[in-house]
């Protein structure tokens, strides 16, 4: 592809436009000629050199140009107002085509020329990356953020994803954005990935973009058990024996990571959770229990409002935690769930199925649940029934969960 | 993916919803709750109900769901009002993102979730093609017509193509459709195709969209030949001998077609034929000359309009045809090219090479343009030229050409 | 690959060998040459050489050619006599290897050589299909013959065998080699092809050699069907209306096509039904039997030379066709079934199913057996039963087909 | 592939054999079983437990296996003797056909097919490889050896191997067999190994062979630079720079390491070179030198020999062992190469181009040359030249090497 797209470059381009690489108009110029230009390949040749020009800038340059986008691409509300009188005095094409020309800000058809240049996507993505570092200091630009997540929303439909599954058989230039992006569990190794792929009980899937082939927008990890695990190490540990996949009759999602900051707020974990069962149930008839093994993020923050501080050295942690953790979890009827996992997977129609202790001794796991695990069950005969328990304020729960709510309400001082 | 497809139905979708085959709501009713559902699942399965639905209707309940599409699904001016005016009062984002969703059609976010379902993109350019079909008639859905080709432009923008060869190598589902859309020089068989395809010295390159994997957009024939050819038989007829592919010094791109009528309007021949003349530069660096083998389809009727009567069979015809299309493709100083063809060529910055008679003696060929054919050469180097001229109101043109031009001023009646 | 061949002759071997194209060495002076020579490069360019002269041949030339290696490049029993002498004397390693030598013919290592050069795996193989073209007139080349055929044994070993699925997604280069490669029920064009590719009931697989990507060596068309069919028609013709692969229970094997001349002799067809068997069981778990709907090739001659002259047109054919291919299908006790089809299908462990008249009623099923075909059914755990059966001389038969051949001994006249 | 042969397994061979895993049969007599089977699908359950069997053997238990396949499955000298008495007095077809029979030794049978066997042909390779470890003292069993090399000579013919590219982008479970098999210069990581894979100028090539697709035979690493360099760490170092691929003019092949010890004395380094070169030249056609940059391996220890003690420390190092090395490499007139990679490089008609003194200062370069390298160059226009010259006893080598030769015969004490 970039053999191509130098050729093009070479036999079209960098002769028609008449340039060499110098061209000393500066980006803002290069972005306004872009939008007036007339020709295709002047077009190509202007959306190459911004998009060249964007990946050697520092970030106060790209701050500028964020702001020239914000301020000098956006609505004309004056002229949306025109437009808007003029077809709502006559509703003919023509006025329809001038208002719906009229309220699209221009930076959107800027990003879709841009887009037109091999490789263009990836970097789009991560110009938004780039984009959401700065928005909290400079909200003007939140505008501009606006305008650049509703075209990758609908760039990155779900209909153009393409699941893969990953394999130590994959290519080690996937691979390593596999290790990179792992934001649950941290990959340490080559080794320690490999133990995550190769075994004929681990699975791994992986949303694409077909304009991104190469890198992946998030990825499950999948471990292949008999029974719900109750301990992350259990999954991770390398000396465990693998199983045959025949004889699992359980699913278990312990890591979900999603890799492009840049398609923040662009949800694709729904989806994936959902396809992965189904690809799992072709493959393994026999699966009847898909769970995850979830972290309980803001377990140990809540509990430290609360004033709460037992710890899992604490001689009654053992009962205690269980019932702490299935009270946050379940929150106060009628509000959403304050930890952010759960809020995910009892939004995508799971059901809070079971509470382990001491299940993640890690240092992150210690720091934010004081190790304690949660594990979401994915039920297709329930989801529609618990996507509405939930959405009349009522979480679902397994009896052991709400039990452990119930007697948290009794014996827990709160 | 038809089996994935199949699969989540029955995993998910079908179960959630709790829904039997036979929903008897109105695909209305369901494109609204579509448009009002909260959660993937539901929505997935709305989406697949109303392309389902859709397949199967006729004519008259095709024409009810685009008027519905078109009158129900579209801006709220009042709102869009509204919304203006409290973003000009206060530009916060909250206001911002009120007045980007008001000034946004519902039915643009409708499409988007009919797009997620496997298959759907092909679905949604058919559809258009329907409603292309009566928008003649019913001018009201032309604003339906405007958002829907937003959308598709959006989606088929050039950065997601991908450029492939088509070869006898080629599956036999995709070749069918080449045999199907060929649309300038008709292929009768399968044999007729193979003399297309398999010689050393023909090639053949599509424009796909990955969500469309066996669907070509759009296709171009090349021969690579010693010299500029100046008739079409030569290159068609299986009786000649192929050319070592190292010993052409001219590639000739002899047919052109789009294939798909629900992207009318969304271009992509300029491209196609410039990423293929850089292929087959990388491919065959001793190839000197790009060059199309045209059809000239207004030149007939333009010539009865004139009241010109000459045919092929009239004696004068091999001096006079030349100068009569010549005049008729360079057209008046300051219009446009009134060819459609030539429109397209000269539009993408190639010139006219020059002009043969008895060049396509087929019915048709008779018919459009009296057999006459046209090259259009594509001379990166004077593309910019070209098209700076062609601006002025002086589409590019060789001095022969010229020549027969300045004749037809002198010697042909007008 | 033919690219990587050309670079390589020009890079190396043309300029290595020193020798311009019109080498006038005779083949034969090539190939000692190539059993001689110490290098690679020139081995190589030897190769290429005897292998473009050999295709060039004519007749006569090749009939030399084939006496050459026949004669010239046989075993020399006087050497391999000294040799098993010292061997027998001394049995060190140096004497068995010159035992070893000695006791393979050269042109063994002539063929091997040839093999080095890209895409001659395909031309030995025609080389021997050229070969038992004329062996029977020139019986003194069966020693070459066998020799062949026991290199190309070696080299087509089911191990190195790769089966592919054939359906209307394939590449048309290889889609025209099944039609022209098919024995058994002609396919008269691309749409009859399709007709026994696309529809989701049919099913075709062929083995491939890797060095032959694109030629089949054998494949085998199926039919998804309810119940066992028994006339062909059922199966061929456009009109019927496909079943959902989910809703069949029987596999039919409808026709079984060896691709290449050249390895008669080496079976693959046994190996194939298993194969296809085991892929179909995994794909379609619900398939409960497995059968082919055969020809009798030799039902008609054997009548005739049993003195029946019965037709389907005869008032008796229905009752008494199937009794009289009963009894020729299960022959003599004790004697190797006559007709080839059934050798083979009772040979891989087969037993026949059923009979049905008026089954093929296309020129050739009524020249062969007057419409008679058979069912031969592949129970995977009667296979063993039934071999050992067949070579106790008592070949399988469903009880219906052992009571049509008891009838056949009361009421037919012999 | 293995779910297959699982599958396969199941299906047919289990319930056919009749015969449940724990076959106590022993393995001579699955052998000799193996080797009278009648049909397919015994053969091929009888072949799967054979391998199983071997594949759990301790060393002496294979030991023993080897000793009855050499001492049992053995040429019948009394019986060749028979058949070739026959054979002379009559050279029919049958006597032809039981002479080759009486020629080859049962085993070649045996192993083609144990072959059939999904996965087969790398367990064979695997059994040579252990077969080679013990015949050094188990001298008898040279024969099998002898046997079993002549085999896979005849599978792995350059015919069958498939060159490919090894990049950045190849599957994980490749590359780490290229970590483990790299013979000359030591990956240590996967970031090493990452250092030689995706700059853009270096390449990787391997040779593999269909019925082994994840287990290279042989690859060469590739840098390309401007110029012949001088050291490896040049080479090696991650802190260099990369070189644009078309501004080289050399490529170095400076490791070439052999991957199957099974495959012993089948040679693949010749053609693999050769090809490679054809590869890069036709991917940057600028490429002018094709040298290598190779240890000496020898050359200590015959300095040793030579009662020369000199090592890099030494003040006259740098100008002594420049021409001690050119004695060494280019030997006495009239003799082979002493030196096993000169024998290798100047038999495939390479020359000696370059010596460099401080070339390779790791341990073992400083062990095996006291840290002399040397380049070999392939020059395709002198290749035919070079060879002529070795089989006449004179290595070709550069004026300058040549005159460091001489140079040692006046000034080094010998």
């Amino acid at each position: 592809m970039s053999l191509l797209g130098d050729l093009l470059n070479t036999v079209f381009e960098r002769r028609y436009a008449g340039a060499s690489g110098d061209d000393s108009r500066p980006i803002d110029r290069l972005a306004r000629d872009l939008l007036e230009a007339g020709d295709e390949m002047t077009e190509l040749e202007l959306a190459r050199r911004i998009l060249d020009r964007y990946g050697r800038m520092d970030d106060g340059e790209r701050l500028a140009f964020f702001s020239f986008l914000a301020d000098d691409c956006g609505i004309d509300t004056g002229e949306l107002r025109e437009a808007l009188d003029r077809y709502e005095a006559e509703q003919g094409i023509r006025n329809y085509r001038a208002l719906m020309a009229a309220a699209e800000p221009p930076r959107q058809e800027l990003f879709r020329r841009l887009n037109r240049v091999p490789g263009a996507t990836a970097k789009l993505v991560q110009m938004r990356g780039d984009l959401l570092r700065v928005t909290r200091d400079h909200p003007s630009l939140k505008r501009l953020d606006t305008d650049l997540r509703h075209l990758l929303r609908s760039w990155f439909n779900r209909g153009f994803l393409v699941l893969r599954p990953i394999s130590w058989e994959t290519p080690a230039n996937v691979l390593e954005k596999i290790i990179h992006y792992e934001a649950v569990h941290a990959i340490h190794s080559w080794e320690d990935l490999r133990l995550r792929l190769e075994p004929p009980d681990r699975r791994c899937f992986a949303f694409f973009h077909p304009a991104m082939p190469d890198d992946p927008l998030i990825f499950v990890e999948v471990a292949l058990t008999r029974g719900v695990p109750g301990a992350i190490d259990d999954l991770l540990t390398g000396t465990r024996k693998a199983l045959q996949p025949g004889k699992a009759d359980t699913a278990v999602f312990y890591s979900i990571s999603n890799c492009q900051r840049g398609l923040a707020g662009i949800s694709f974990g729904n989806s994936l959770i959902k396809q992965v069962v189904a690809e799992l149930s072709a493959e393994c008839p026999q699966l009847r229990t898909f769970v995850t093994l979830s972290p309980i993020p803001g377990l140990a923050v809540w509990m430290a409002e609360q004033g709460v501080t037992l710890t899992p050295e604490d001689d009654d942690a053992a009962a205690r935690l269980p019932r702490i953790a299935a009270r946050y979890l379940l929150g106060m009827e009628g509000q959403r769930p304050k930890d952010p996992v759960a809020r995910f997977h009892l939004g995508n129609g799971a059901e809070i199925h079971d509470i382990h202790v001491a299940a993640d001794l890690s240092e992150s796991g210690r720091r934010q649940s004081h190790g304690v695990m949660v594990n979401y069950l994915y039920d297709p005969d329930r989801i529609a029934r618990n996507l509405a328990g939930l959405a009349a304020g009522r979480p679902a729960a397994s009896r052991r969960v709400q039990g452990l709510a119930r007697q948290a309400e009794k014996k827990e001082p709160s």
